[in-house]
């Protein structure tokens, strides 16, 4: 099997599984109980807190953990509202989100919040004159992804971050695809917000958190016990919490060298896969994630059919975002981009540091024919 | 050390951890994408859902995976509102829920729903009676609790969830102390929602479930991608739900031996405490969780010195509640249930399968003097 999904999850790095089995049947213990072992599950709880903040530049006590990307920029849209009660009511975010940020919105519309979606460029980018434009004396938080999911385009989150805040709206960015993969620094950065998820970048899949510097805690959507200083309540997924600290460590130590490793891999794909007749690359041919290879293909008909070819093939590759039930996504983000009716063909080959060289020979060595059969189809069905 | 707070939370079990690790390693598809391999973490998590569903006499559509207890909680109470929009604002519970249900019905104040809180009996319980007189027209939802984490009582769902149904009102239940340790049937009980903590039967930590049969779906509390058929957005988490479903199978299909054997411990532990002069047992004597032991002592010190004072002797128990950050929750529970000032002398052991007669005999052997100790103390600060 050849997996170029990435983007829609990882494998859990050997490194971080070692930190959590221990966590499963020895290091146990409630961190909220006052006896020592408890106490010791707790400082699990803090050094894997210090270890995630020192990842992106933070201070231990601005990191909330939760349970993964969607909780997190949920919370992190409710949070930024609760938290600006009484200073407007609109929010500034942009068409080519992630499903976790849109639906969140829409939420907040129905409790009287306006939202204005910005419509991304051709390379899935928002520009600060255009987020200017956007903002009001009301706008009270922009929320804009740091990379996209389905082009891999990287955003220009500092230059909007400041944009927003020379109009007094706190700033949210989605960086789930971009945590661990380059480099975040949120005080460069200049965002109130960020938020992670750990399975993106060899962590478990269940385990996420929010960075706030907002004033006062974040407001806690899950409410109970008052974990996390009150704002994020239930026990703490201590195994999870470690494992994720150990995954984003290991990817901030080894960023460098990683991501130039894979950054040649996807080029040396990409470069290929572009001699393909009707091939495009869709998303920013240079401002792009190093692992993050997307096209979409003339032969007009539906990604999934590809999909299923390459997974015949044993190739595990995705349309667009795998973090939707429903497959649509992918083209209506690509149709904003100006993709037209090739949206649908979409192809989104996503690389981590355990591929290899063979495996791109390998994809680039069947996608031709591939392509190239599924163009001459009368008619596709999704099998 | 002798670890009995296990109502706090459980080593995961062999099993259920050897059946997850396999899903860090090899099988970390995300069950969201089409091809084959994602497939696979698919029929992983629709396994482990018909096994949950098993467990409880429910059917697989009717079970929805979360992150855990806290948020089952809250989502259950948010869903049974969203879902009764335009029927009656009005909701009842009862004062020693756990902080996960009465912080939640505290949201819901805040958005204008009424709620009324029973006062619970001497022995931590509700009586049908008691709530058939709170029952209003517009009342909505009542949410009581299964079994009681401070005091072990087992409470009459099924007769409290007849009478709400008599009054058209849904009934969800907390059954994070009783999922895994007593017998539970949803049909019998009659329960249209009822929360589940995987870490509370020897599952991990960050994984949950609710069960519901509300029309239509729950209402996503945690919205985005549409997974759990729109119900809880977030990639699921694989190895947490495997893990959930072989530790209750595991639970379900060992309970009768299982809760004989910890009944047996919990009973001698009972019986040499109660020797104990001014030791009084709080919750239900008959009524309540087979591993269950809870008392009051007539020390007039704080709960937390003989909590600190058993640590140093190896021995990990509880004042009361230990999903809370603040400590505070137990007396108010006991306090409710007229302890008076001895509410915060609370000691609460709770035991697995995994302790022994020798552990009972060794806490029951240091109990005496260490109360007796606590006794003589002037004036005892918190260490």
């Amino acid at each position: 099997m050849i997996y170029v999904d990435n983007s829609a999850t990882t494998p859990v790095s050997e490194a971080a599984l070692e930190a959590m089995i221990p966590c499963f049947r020895e290091q146990y213990g409630n961190p909220s109980a006052i006896y020592g072992f408890g106490q010791e599950a707790k400082k699990l709880l803090e050094s894997s807190r210090a270890a995630v903040a020192d990842a992106i530049g933070a201070k231990s006590s601005e990191i909330y953990f939760c349970s993964g990307g969607t909780e997190s920029d949920n919370w992190a849209i409710y949070s930024a509202c609760e938290r600006s009660r009484g200073k407007g009511r609109h929010i500034v975010s942009q068409a080519a989100e992630h499903s976790a940020v849109l639906r969140a919105l829409e939420k907040m519309e129905e409790r009287g919040y306006e939202v204005t979606l910005l419509q991304p460029d051709r390379y899935g980018t928002i520009t600060p004159v255009q987020l200017e434009r956007a903002m009001r004396d009301d706008t009270i938080l922009v929320s804009i992804m740091m990379a996209n999911n389905v082009v891999g385009t990287v955003l220009p989150i500092e230059s909007l971050c400041e944009t927003a805040h020379s109009r007094n709206a706190l700033f949210h960015t989605d960086a789930v695809q971009a945590a661990g993969h380059i480099p975040i620094d949120v005080r460069e950065l200049g965002v109130d917000m960020l938020s992670m998820s750990a399975h993106k970048f060899h962590g478990p899949k269940g385990a996420g958190a929010l960075f706030s510097k907002i004033p006062r805690i974040p407001a806690p959507y899950i409410t109970g016990g008052g974990q996390e200083k009150g704002a994020r309540s239930g026990t703490e997924n201590i195994p999870g919490i470690v494992g994720m600290a150990a995954a984003l460590r290991d990817a901030a130590d080894n960023m460098a060298r990683d991501s130039r490793y894979v950054a040649m891999l996807r080029d040396a794909l990409v470069a290929r896969v572009l001699e393909i007749p009707g091939a495009k690359l869709t998303g920013d041919p240079e401002n792009r994630l190093p692992g993050h290879a997307s096209f979409v293909f003339d032969t007009g008909k539906d990604g999934a059919h590809l999909i299923n070819m390459l997974s015949e093939e044993g190739i595990c590759a995705s349309s667009g975002s795998a973090c939707s039930a429903s497959s649509t996504e992918a083209p209506h983000v690509l149709t904003a981009m100006g993709h037209g009716s090739a949206s649908r063909s979409a192809l989104r080959i996503t690389l981590s540091k355990y591929n290899t060289m063979d495996e791109i020979h390998a994809i680039t060595q069947r996608l031709p024919s591939l392509v190239a059969k599924l163009k001459s189809r009368k008619e596709a069905s999704i099998s």
